[in-house]
């Protein structure tokens, strides 16, 4: 079985996202270097960064099966959201404080409106009236909603004027910290509850940080792919990691000029389009989770990302802002931006609450996505 | 069966009900030119247009019992809130734009606060805790959330002070297409998935916007009536329907003067008394199905209205707004009328998810009623 | 058995309470009237309240018992934030305003964020998930949320710059007066209906300012002691009520000039310092629970307190303030208090809404409090 093995090793899928992934990167690093116009570079970028992102969960999927559920949860929370993580550092980095800001509330806007309300719409039109009654969405929906308020207080603190609003990096700080020990202690329970829910036959998640294995396992069954030798899988992780930076830098430096030639304010940039372009790959899944009727990994896949981008890349990112040169970094949002944010907090816990969707209640998060969309059109 | 035939054409209840209405609207006309006392036309002109709103209701109910309950669900809501459509329509045509605002976000106050309280409050008082824990109630409360979150964007990017704060009527319009777009989409799935649900002998509501049929008849048997041929139900949907056009505009013709005369201002005009004379009629239907102990049906009643108001009336009145030469008219609440109309979602939506009643949830949702009220007293 | 019933009168935990209160009251009286060390007279009279509070809620109890769950409850909702109003009140009068809505606001953050999280963290790290179902705990948290909103209605009409702006007194004195009238409208409820439950074998809360007389029984049950005579019960009562209204004083007295040598200020010293003292005894009883694995009693007995705050001290301290020197005292908070209470309340309904817990959701409860906690740390 020698020559089958290669076969087997890269699935079709594999081969093809292989090769968007090598030729999109090449082609950006060149448009980048080549100082080609800057609308093409940015889609080529986007487009690259989109097969990168993918190529990272493949390879987090594929080092998954060699290590166990257990191990899978946590690298998935750890590098599921890599490349925006990148792009997020090297916008910081340049300064575009307001593409930052937009881009970590407009992830959890594209999630919870965006891409919910299409797995909704899609789900629903094909089945019904769809359940999803399990706790772990519920806890999911709860999360993000106290990871919202939480990441709230420095926007309050300034906007209402209070005596800290000129504390606001301080209090930004203590945030974050608070944010990423949250996380940090969540880990060693959620390893340890989990080697013994692997042995007991059962596996539910402990920390709502980390995806459950259930639903890791039911979103990486989507896509039918062969098995990696663990040295790919960690070999792969290391290349599209690395290649992700590059492709980041090369995204971000296109993202200005792109914007301003076709007359797009960087608010609105961020909050849709890299926002989006940030997540098109684990969007895919859920929305594919949903039209196969398996609702509660659906919501759970497409839920899992604003958790994380709330309690644990926004801290990171101020905490690196001083190691990036810009210090003044803080996680002061604008009025409007934090009203988007808590409304889809509270969308997403009353929609999980809710248990049920419908193809309506899709149709109705999207058009609430169009019309918040809309009024960052201006800024 | 020639002359029993037309006692059973009108039971005892629509010949009261029809007395009323041509006695009042016909004073309320007499009354509109010869310029009588503001505050006796006003009185006379709400009477009059509370009865006729019973009437377009008893019309459709009627038109249902012949076109069956698919049609039944359709027609009410379109229909069901046409008088208070023409009372705002007038107002806007008449440049009071505080009073239109005021009732759009008065009427669905008045439903989820204080007919609501008055629901759990009769009902509870009866019967003790009172459950309702079907899909259907907690479907509507969570689409007056998503539809008041859409309804709240214009507000807040004015008074948020963003950069689309000079672009208000524009991300308006575009939030008013939105939810019609919504609306439309929702009446073939409507139609389709109601007669397949007829045929199987259960009906359940794909869509919140449209009354569920179990609901429409509960709520229609609550009055015991004679059946009306279909001509007579099309003639008398046509007569009330004309006769609450003229009626509304002797209506808000007095109103102004009216509240000059007592004092009140134009918002908490619109907010109470406009809001309470224009749903007076469901209102009644929704407590009095607490009182038999209905609470499913109690609920979906209370608060289908306030769904249709935020989704329907409200882009209608927008969009409407050009031809009634008022082209500045915008979806832009004061911050205290946005406050509390997001309040009373969250609210309905809590109320709903929790599934059950009693009398002091009741006294506790008229209380905080009063207390909005009472803020809005001075304007 | 004469020696023993002196022994079974009082419990161990009894004498050692008694003993600690009777030494920390005298102590703090020395400290005050010694003008002593602020620090040191604050630090003393702090500890003497929280025993007070404990002994006061001892002798509701051991009055329960003799005059059955029916009065325990009504009893309980009556006099189990006596030693906080006192508290409130003494700081009313000396005109420390800010200390006195901070308190207000502070004793809900603290129940529903740090108190109820530190009883899931350890109730969680002991038995894992924990559900607590019951319609009672539900419902206390829709309550909190009903009180909060009607509670924010002075603040908003403030911070909104709405006309009734300079009505602010008045709309604070109407709140208080709905408020009130609601408390007493459910009391002759409450005892008819405990007397026929009482009866019927089963009790169930229909009030959710009284506590469930299971859940006060639950909480009774925590610590062993003996049975007191009804003289003893009414005898301890009333001496612990004067006990706690002469070092409330002293404890305001102490508090200013103890907070300005430790540079701490006014709303942080209410919010967090006051409010934890206040709150000490039902907080250890409600994490008690927890560990217990009877999360439905720990979740009620922690949710009563701020309900009743809301409910029944903000009002009656509104509504005092005139015949306490100080006309001028409203309900207006500022707008980061709002905001802070806003998310507990809404904490508060989706937790108990959720009708699970874990430790991590603890963890994160916490987290939220020492945000918020940090915002103000500038007051």
């Amino acid at each position: 079985m020698t020559p089958t093995t290669t076969a087997s090793l890269l699935s079709q899928r594999d081969r093809i996202l292989l090769a968007v992934t090598v030729i999109s990167a090449v082609a950006a690093g060149g448009l980048h270097y080549a100082h080609a116009n800057s609308v093409v570079s940015f889609v080529v970028a986007a487009v690259a960064l989109a097969a990168l992102a993918s190529l990272v969960g493949r390879s987090v999927e594929a080092l998954g099966d060699r290590l166990g559920p257990s191990a899978t949860g946590v690298l998935q929370s750890a590098l599921g959201n890599l490349p925006e993580l990148f792009v997020i550092l090297f916008a910081l980095k340049a300064g575009l404080f307001d593409v930052v800001k937009a881009t970590l509330v407009g992830s959890i806007l594209a999630n919870v409106l965006l891409i919910l309300g299409l797995a909704f719409l899609v789900g629903g039109r094909k089945h019904g009236r769809q359940r999803f009654a399990a706790d772990d969405s519920r806890m999911l929906g709860l999360m993000l909603t106290l990871a919202v308020f939480i990441l709230a207080v420095p926007s309050l603190t300034a906007s209402l004027h209070t005596p800290a609003a000129s504390h606001e990096r301080v209090v930004s700080v203590v945030v974050s910290v608070v944010m990423l020990g949250l996380f940090a202690l969540s880990l060693p329970a959620t390893l340890a509850r989990r080697a013994s829910a692997d042995q007991a036959g059962h596996s539910r998640s402990p920390s709502p940080i980390v995806a459950s294995p259930d639903s890791a396992a039911a979103a990486s069954k989507v896509a039918a792919h062969g098995e990696w030798p663990l040295a790919m899988a960690i070999g792969m992780l290391a290349a599209t990691g690395i290649g992700a930076a590059f492709v980041s830098e090369w995204f971000v430096a296109a993202l200005q000029p792109a914007m301003d030639s076709m007359g797009i304010n960087q608010v609105f940039a961020g909050l849709v389009i890299v926002a989006i372009a940030g997540n098109a790959v684990e969007n895919v899944v859920g929305i594919q989770l949903a039209a196969k009727n398996q609702m509660d990994y659906a919501v759970q896949v497409v839920l899992q990302s604003p958790v994380q981008i709330a309690l644990t890349v926004a801290p990171i990112v101020c905490l690196a802002a001083g190691f990036l040169g810009q210090p003044g970094f803080d996680l002061v949002l604008s009025p409007l931006l934090l009203a988007a944010m808590v409304m889809s907090a509270l969308v997403a816990v009353l929609v999980t609450f809710d248990g049920e969707s419908n193809w309506f209640e899709g149709a109705a998060l999207i058009a609430l996505y169009a019309a918040i969309a809309t009024s960052f059109w201006w800024g």
